[in-house]
Protein backbone atom coordinates (compact mmCIF):
# COMPACT_ATOMS: atom_id res chain seq x y z
CA UNK A 1 0.00 0.00 0.00
CA UNK A 2 2.70 2.84 -1.39
CA UNK A 3 1.75 6.65 -0.80
CA UNK A 4 1.58 8.80 -4.09
CA UNK A 5 5.22 9.68 -5.21
CA UNK A 6 4.72 13.33 -4.62
CA UNK A 7 4.30 12.86 -1.30
CA UNK A 8 7.96 12.21 -0.15
CA UNK A 9 9.54 15.15 -1.57
CA UNK A 10 6.47 16.99 -0.79
CA UNK A 11 7.11 16.62 3.47
CA UNK A 12 9.41 18.91 5.56
CA UNK A 13 13.06 17.36 6.59
CA UNK A 14 12.48 14.38 9.15
CA UNK A 15 13.65 16.49 12.23
CA UNK A 16 11.14 19.02 11.87
CA UNK A 17 9.48 19.58 15.35
CA UNK A 18 5.76 20.11 15.05
CA UNK A 19 5.08 21.72 18.36
CA UNK A 20 1.23 21.68 18.85
CA UNK A 21 -1.99 20.49 17.80
CA UNK A 22 -2.24 23.54 15.15
CA UNK A 23 1.30 22.79 13.37
CA UNK A 24 0.18 19.14 13.35
CA UNK A 25 -3.40 19.90 11.65
CA UNK A 26 -1.58 22.24 9.15
CA UNK A 27 0.24 19.44 7.90
CA UNK A 28 -2.91 17.01 7.80
CA UNK A 29 -4.75 19.89 6.12
CA UNK A 30 -2.21 20.62 3.65
CA UNK A 31 -1.84 17.32 3.27
CA UNK A 32 -5.55 16.60 2.43
CA UNK A 33 -5.41 19.83 -0.21
CA UNK A 34 -2.37 18.17 -2.22
CA UNK A 35 -3.91 15.06 -2.38
CA UNK A 36 -7.29 16.70 -4.10
CA UNK A 37 -5.45 18.96 -6.28
CA UNK A 38 -2.74 16.26 -7.76
CA UNK A 39 -5.76 14.07 -7.97
CA UNK A 40 -4.37 11.02 -5.87
CA UNK A 41 -7.46 10.56 -4.16
CA UNK A 42 -10.28 11.74 -1.89
CA UNK A 43 -10.00 15.29 0.32
CA UNK A 44 -8.90 13.37 3.33
CA UNK A 45 -5.43 12.88 5.32
CA UNK A 46 -3.64 11.88 8.55
CA UNK A 47 -0.42 11.81 10.17
CA UNK A 48 0.76 10.59 13.35
CA UNK A 49 3.47 12.07 15.76
CA UNK A 50 5.79 10.95 18.41
CA UNK A 51 4.39 13.40 21.38
CA UNK A 52 8.26 13.06 23.29
CA UNK A 53 10.18 14.06 19.71
CA UNK A 54 7.32 15.91 18.21
CA UNK A 55 8.34 14.52 14.94
CA UNK A 56 6.47 13.52 12.35
CA UNK A 57 6.57 9.19 12.19
CA UNK A 58 4.27 8.76 9.17
CA UNK A 59 1.33 10.01 6.89
CA UNK A 60 -1.73 8.64 5.04
CA UNK A 61 -4.03 10.14 2.25
CA UNK A 62 -6.99 9.03 0.55
CA UNK A 63 -6.46 6.24 -1.97
CA UNK A 64 -9.48 4.63 -1.81
CA UNK A 65 -10.01 5.07 -5.77
CA UNK A 66 -6.23 5.05 -6.72
CA UNK A 67 -5.48 1.31 -5.04
CA UNK A 68 -9.21 0.37 -5.54
CA UNK A 69 -9.50 -0.55 -1.97
CA UNK A 70 -12.34 0.61 0.14
CA UNK A 71 -10.67 0.46 3.49
CA UNK A 72 -7.43 2.60 2.15
CA UNK A 73 -8.01 5.59 4.20
CA UNK A 74 -5.99 8.56 5.49
CA UNK A 75 -5.69 7.41 9.13
CA UNK A 76 -6.00 3.23 8.44
CA UNK A 77 -3.03 4.36 5.89
CA UNK A 78 -1.29 6.38 8.54
CA UNK A 79 -1.57 3.29 11.26
CA UNK A 80 -0.77 0.97 8.98
CA UNK A 81 2.50 2.90 8.26
CA UNK A 82 3.58 4.29 11.32
CA UNK A 83 3.08 0.15 12.69
CA UNK A 84 5.74 -1.03 10.22
CA UNK A 85 8.29 1.85 10.75
CA UNK A 86 8.18 0.74 14.57
CA UNK A 87 7.61 -2.69 13.97
CA UNK A 88 4.81 -3.35 16.42
CA UNK A 89 1.20 -3.58 15.97
CA UNK A 90 0.78 -1.41 19.25
CA UNK A 91 1.49 2.27 19.03
CA UNK A 92 1.38 2.14 23.16
CA UNK A 93 3.63 -0.87 23.35
CA UNK A 94 5.50 -0.21 26.72
CA UNK A 95 8.64 1.30 26.13
CA UNK A 96 7.45 3.50 23.07
CA UNK A 97 6.45 7.38 23.64
CA UNK A 98 2.82 8.57 23.23
CA UNK A 99 1.79 8.50 19.84
CA UNK A 100 -1.07 10.98 18.47
CA UNK A 101 -2.94 10.62 15.21
CA UNK A 102 -4.01 14.38 13.83
CA UNK A 103 -6.90 13.59 11.16
CA UNK A 104 -7.76 16.20 8.39
CA UNK A 105 -11.75 14.92 9.32
CA UNK A 106 -13.35 13.09 12.04
CA UNK A 107 -12.75 9.68 11.68
CA UNK A 108 -15.55 7.52 9.73
CA UNK A 109 -16.81 4.43 11.68
CA UNK A 110 -14.55 2.11 10.09
CA UNK A 111 -11.29 4.17 11.18
CA UNK A 112 -12.93 5.47 14.36
CA UNK A 113 -13.05 1.37 14.75
CA UNK A 114 -9.26 0.97 14.28
CA UNK A 115 -8.01 3.67 16.71
CA UNK A 116 -8.53 1.95 20.24
CA UNK A 117 -6.12 -1.29 18.19
CA UNK A 118 -3.43 1.12 16.62
CA UNK A 119 -2.33 2.34 20.16
CA UNK A 120 -2.41 6.21 19.58
CA UNK A 121 -3.36 7.81 22.59
CA UNK A 122 -4.58 11.07 21.29
CA UNK A 123 -6.46 12.25 18.06
CA UNK A 124 -6.78 15.53 17.13
CA UNK A 125 -9.67 16.35 14.32
CA UNK A 126 -10.61 18.98 11.65
CA UNK A 127 -13.40 18.80 10.03
CA UNK A 128 -16.71 17.83 11.74
CA UNK A 129 -18.67 14.78 10.37
CA UNK A 130 -21.18 17.75 9.88
CA UNK A 131 -18.96 19.04 7.27
CA UNK A 132 -17.93 15.80 5.83
CA UNK A 133 -22.05 14.73 5.13
CA UNK A 134 -22.51 18.03 4.30
CA UNK A 135 -20.61 17.48 0.95
CA UNK A 136 -22.57 14.14 0.48
CA UNK A 137 -19.43 12.16 1.83
CA UNK A 138 -21.36 8.97 4.55
CA UNK A 139 -19.38 8.75 7.49
CA UNK A 140 -21.03 5.64 8.60
CA UNK A 141 -22.51 4.23 11.92
CA UNK A 142 -20.76 5.48 14.55
CA UNK A 143 -21.72 5.11 17.82
CA UNK A 144 -23.60 8.10 19.86
CA UNK A 145 -20.85 10.07 21.52
CA UNK A 146 -17.79 8.17 19.78
CA UNK A 147 -15.84 10.79 21.09
CA UNK A 148 -16.71 10.07 24.80
CA UNK A 149 -16.01 6.40 23.78
CA UNK A 150 -12.44 6.90 22.48
CA UNK A 151 -11.78 9.06 25.99
CA UNK A 152 -13.51 6.39 28.50
CA UNK A 153 -10.41 4.17 26.91
CA UNK A 154 -8.15 6.72 27.30
CA UNK A 155 -7.82 8.01 24.37
CA UNK A 156 -7.63 12.08 24.24
CA UNK A 157 -10.18 13.88 21.60
CA UNK A 158 -9.18 17.53 20.20
CA UNK A 159 -11.65 18.76 17.75
CA UNK A 160 -12.40 21.75 15.80
CA UNK A 161 -8.47 22.36 15.13
CA UNK A 162 -8.44 24.71 12.14
CA UNK A 163 -11.93 23.25 11.40
CA UNK A 164 -13.09 25.84 9.11
CA UNK A 165 -9.61 25.13 6.90
CA UNK A 166 -10.57 21.71 6.47
CA UNK A 167 -13.62 21.87 5.41
CA UNK A 168 -12.87 24.19 2.81
CA UNK A 169 -11.07 21.07 1.06
CA UNK A 170 -13.95 19.20 1.46
CA UNK A 171 -16.09 21.67 -0.83
CA UNK A 172 -13.04 22.38 -3.12
CA UNK A 173 -13.07 18.61 -4.08
CA UNK A 174 -16.66 18.35 -4.53
CA UNK A 175 -16.53 21.31 -6.40
CA UNK A 176 -13.57 19.85 -8.66
CA UNK A 177 -16.04 17.03 -9.38
CA UNK A 178 -14.45 14.39 -7.45
CA UNK A 179 -15.72 11.05 -6.70
CA UNK A 180 -17.87 10.46 -3.73
CA UNK A 181 -16.85 6.77 -3.50
CA UNK A 182 -18.64 5.99 -0.03
CA UNK A 183 -22.06 7.25 -1.14
CA UNK A 184 -24.38 4.30 -1.93
CA UNK A 185 -28.64 4.75 -2.24
CA UNK A 186 -29.44 3.18 0.46
CA UNK A 187 -32.53 1.40 -0.36
CA UNK B 1 -0.05 -7.83 2.68
CA UNK B 2 0.56 -11.29 1.99
CA UNK B 3 -1.61 -14.17 3.54
CA UNK B 4 0.30 -16.91 5.61
CA UNK B 5 2.37 -19.80 2.88
CA UNK B 6 -0.24 -22.46 4.38
CA UNK B 7 -3.07 -21.04 2.51
CA UNK B 8 -2.93 -21.60 -0.89
CA UNK B 9 -1.90 -25.58 -0.39
CA UNK B 10 -5.08 -25.20 1.95
CA UNK B 11 -8.33 -24.23 -0.52
CA UNK B 12 -10.03 -26.16 -2.24
CA UNK B 13 -9.43 -26.68 -5.97
CA UNK B 14 -11.23 -22.40 -7.45
CA UNK B 15 -14.01 -24.04 -9.20
CA UNK B 16 -15.66 -25.58 -5.77
CA UNK B 17 -19.22 -23.97 -5.73
CA UNK B 18 -20.45 -23.35 -1.75
CA UNK B 19 -23.68 -23.79 -2.16
CA UNK B 20 -25.14 -21.73 0.86
CA UNK B 21 -24.22 -20.26 4.43
CA UNK B 22 -23.01 -23.40 6.16
CA UNK B 23 -20.71 -24.56 3.72
CA UNK B 24 -19.03 -21.09 3.55
CA UNK B 25 -19.12 -20.90 7.34
CA UNK B 26 -17.50 -24.10 7.76
CA UNK B 27 -14.51 -22.74 5.53
CA UNK B 28 -14.42 -20.00 6.90
CA UNK B 29 -14.10 -21.89 10.75
CA UNK B 30 -11.68 -24.34 9.30
CA UNK B 31 -9.63 -21.42 8.26
CA UNK B 32 -9.65 -19.68 11.86
CA UNK B 33 -8.88 -23.29 12.87
CA UNK B 34 -5.79 -23.73 11.56
CA UNK B 35 -4.60 -19.91 11.66
CA UNK B 36 -4.64 -20.94 15.41
CA UNK B 37 -2.92 -24.26 14.99
CA UNK B 38 0.00 -23.20 12.68
CA UNK B 39 0.42 -20.05 14.98
CA UNK B 40 0.48 -17.82 12.17
CA UNK B 41 -2.46 -15.37 14.15
CA UNK B 42 -6.00 -14.80 16.23
CA UNK B 43 -8.47 -17.15 15.88
CA UNK B 44 -10.83 -15.73 13.44
CA UNK B 45 -10.81 -16.01 9.29
CA UNK B 46 -13.79 -14.59 6.59
CA UNK B 47 -13.90 -15.40 2.76
CA UNK B 48 -16.27 -13.39 0.39
CA UNK B 49 -17.89 -15.54 -2.34
CA UNK B 50 -19.24 -14.75 -5.49
CA UNK B 51 -23.19 -15.27 -4.60
CA UNK B 52 -24.53 -16.34 -8.71
CA UNK B 53 -21.15 -18.43 -9.18
CA UNK B 54 -21.13 -19.24 -5.54
CA UNK B 55 -17.19 -19.76 -5.73
CA UNK B 56 -14.91 -18.24 -3.81
CA UNK B 57 -12.96 -15.16 -4.70
CA UNK B 58 -10.95 -14.24 -1.72
CA UNK B 59 -10.12 -15.09 2.14
CA UNK B 60 -8.17 -13.28 5.01
CA UNK B 61 -7.14 -14.56 8.49
CA UNK B 62 -5.91 -12.37 11.35
CA UNK B 63 -2.88 -11.72 11.03
CA UNK B 64 -2.27 -8.59 13.61
CA UNK B 65 1.19 -9.85 15.54
CA UNK B 66 2.27 -11.66 12.18
CA UNK B 67 2.44 -8.64 10.49
CA UNK B 68 2.99 -6.38 13.46
CA UNK B 69 -0.30 -4.15 11.84
CA UNK B 70 -3.60 -3.43 14.11
CA UNK B 71 -5.49 -3.44 10.55
CA UNK B 72 -4.59 -7.01 9.77
CA UNK B 73 -8.19 -8.17 10.49
CA UNK B 74 -9.76 -11.26 9.31
CA UNK B 75 -12.55 -9.27 7.88
CA UNK B 76 -10.37 -6.61 6.27
CA UNK B 77 -8.00 -8.54 4.56
CA UNK B 78 -10.86 -10.65 2.75
CA UNK B 79 -12.17 -7.16 1.54
CA UNK B 80 -8.94 -5.89 0.22
CA UNK B 81 -7.73 -9.04 -1.61
CA UNK B 82 -11.64 -9.30 -3.44
CA UNK B 83 -10.72 -5.72 -4.46
CA UNK B 84 -7.62 -6.19 -5.79
CA UNK B 85 -8.71 -9.64 -7.67
CA UNK B 86 -11.22 -7.46 -9.20
CA UNK B 87 -10.12 -4.06 -9.59
CA UNK B 88 -12.37 -1.90 -8.24
CA UNK B 89 -12.76 -0.77 -4.45
CA UNK B 90 -16.21 -1.47 -4.58
CA UNK B 91 -17.76 -4.81 -4.67
CA UNK B 92 -21.23 -3.75 -5.78
CA UNK B 93 -20.11 -2.07 -8.53
CA UNK B 94 -22.99 -2.19 -11.58
CA UNK B 95 -21.93 -5.09 -13.80
CA UNK B 96 -20.64 -7.13 -10.72
CA UNK B 97 -22.44 -10.47 -9.29
CA UNK B 98 -23.29 -9.52 -5.70
CA UNK B 99 -20.69 -10.03 -2.84
CA UNK B 100 -21.35 -11.97 0.50
CA UNK B 101 -18.75 -11.55 3.72
CA UNK B 102 -18.47 -14.81 5.97
CA UNK B 103 -16.79 -14.43 9.02
CA UNK B 104 -15.72 -16.86 11.72
CA UNK B 105 -16.96 -14.27 14.36
CA UNK B 106 -19.18 -10.83 14.18
CA UNK B 107 -17.08 -7.86 12.68
CA UNK B 108 -14.99 -5.99 15.56
CA UNK B 109 -16.20 -2.27 14.96
CA UNK B 110 -13.47 -1.56 12.79
CA UNK B 111 -14.36 -3.69 10.62
CA UNK B 112 -18.41 -3.11 11.00
CA UNK B 113 -17.51 0.23 9.52
CA UNK B 114 -15.40 -1.35 7.17
CA UNK B 115 -18.68 -3.52 5.43
CA UNK B 116 -20.46 -1.08 3.99
CA UNK B 117 -17.64 1.15 2.17
CA UNK B 118 -16.66 -2.13 0.92
CA UNK B 119 -20.03 -3.30 -1.55
CA UNK B 120 -20.61 -6.45 0.15
CA UNK B 121 -24.17 -6.99 0.03
CA UNK B 122 -24.90 -9.81 2.44
CA UNK B 123 -22.56 -10.95 5.64
CA UNK B 124 -22.69 -14.56 7.19
CA UNK B 125 -21.77 -14.67 10.86
CA UNK B 126 -20.49 -17.48 13.26
CA UNK B 127 -19.67 -16.92 16.88
CA UNK B 128 -21.36 -13.55 18.45
CA UNK B 129 -20.09 -11.04 19.90
CA UNK B 130 -20.44 -12.27 23.43
CA UNK B 131 -18.72 -15.10 22.44
CA UNK B 132 -15.85 -12.61 21.57
CA UNK B 133 -15.83 -10.79 24.59
CA UNK B 134 -16.43 -14.56 26.63
CA UNK B 135 -12.47 -15.17 26.24
CA UNK B 136 -11.25 -12.19 26.64
CA UNK B 137 -10.58 -10.01 23.27
CA UNK B 138 -12.09 -6.83 23.00
CA UNK B 139 -15.09 -5.91 19.79
CA UNK B 140 -14.46 -2.41 20.35
CA UNK B 141 -17.61 0.32 20.63
CA UNK B 142 -20.14 -0.78 18.31
CA UNK B 143 -22.96 0.76 17.97
CA UNK B 144 -26.45 -0.44 19.47
CA UNK B 145 -27.86 -2.84 16.99
CA UNK B 146 -25.46 -3.07 14.44
CA UNK B 147 -26.85 -5.72 12.41
CA UNK B 148 -30.33 -3.77 11.80
CA UNK B 149 -28.13 -0.49 10.83
CA UNK B 150 -26.44 -2.78 8.46
CA UNK B 151 -29.85 -4.21 7.39
CA UNK B 152 -31.05 -0.40 6.75
CA UNK B 153 -28.29 0.15 3.76
CA UNK B 154 -29.41 -3.04 2.48
CA UNK B 155 -26.70 -5.35 3.56
CA UNK B 156 -28.42 -8.58 4.60
CA UNK B 157 -27.10 -10.19 7.69
CA UNK B 158 -27.15 -13.69 8.76
CA UNK B 159 -26.05 -14.88 12.72
CA UNK B 160 -25.07 -17.97 14.57
CA UNK B 161 -24.40 -20.03 11.72
CA UNK B 162 -22.40 -22.88 13.23
CA UNK B 163 -21.87 -20.62 16.06
CA UNK B 164 -20.64 -23.81 18.66
CA UNK B 165 -17.84 -24.46 16.33
CA UNK B 166 -16.94 -20.93 16.03
CA UNK B 167 -17.12 -20.28 19.56
CA UNK B 168 -14.88 -23.29 19.77
CA UNK B 169 -12.18 -22.00 18.26
CA UNK B 170 -11.72 -18.49 20.33
CA UNK B 171 -11.66 -21.40 23.41
CA UNK B 172 -8.99 -23.26 21.96
CA UNK B 173 -6.83 -19.77 21.00
CA UNK B 174 -7.22 -18.96 24.60
CA UNK B 175 -6.29 -22.21 26.11
CA UNK B 176 -3.00 -22.29 23.68
CA UNK B 177 -1.82 -19.24 25.25
CA UNK B 178 -2.83 -16.93 22.19
CA UNK B 179 -1.78 -13.28 22.27
CA UNK B 180 -5.00 -10.87 23.37
CA UNK B 181 -3.56 -8.43 21.19
CA UNK B 182 -6.52 -6.04 21.57
CA UNK B 183 -6.97 -6.27 25.20
CA UNK B 184 -5.81 -3.02 27.10
CA UNK B 185 -6.70 -1.85 30.13
CA UNK B 186 -8.90 0.39 30.13
CA UNK B 187 -7.50 3.34 32.69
Amino acid sequence: MRLPDWIEAFLPHPATAYAGDDDRMALAIELARQNVRRETGGPFAAAIFDTTTRRLVSVGVNLVALHGCSVAHAETLAIMLAQRRLGTHDLARPGLSPHELATSAAPCAMCLGAIPWSGVRRVVCGARDEDIRAVGFDEGDKPPGWAKKLQARGITVIEDVRRAEAAEILREYVLRGGLLYNSRTIP
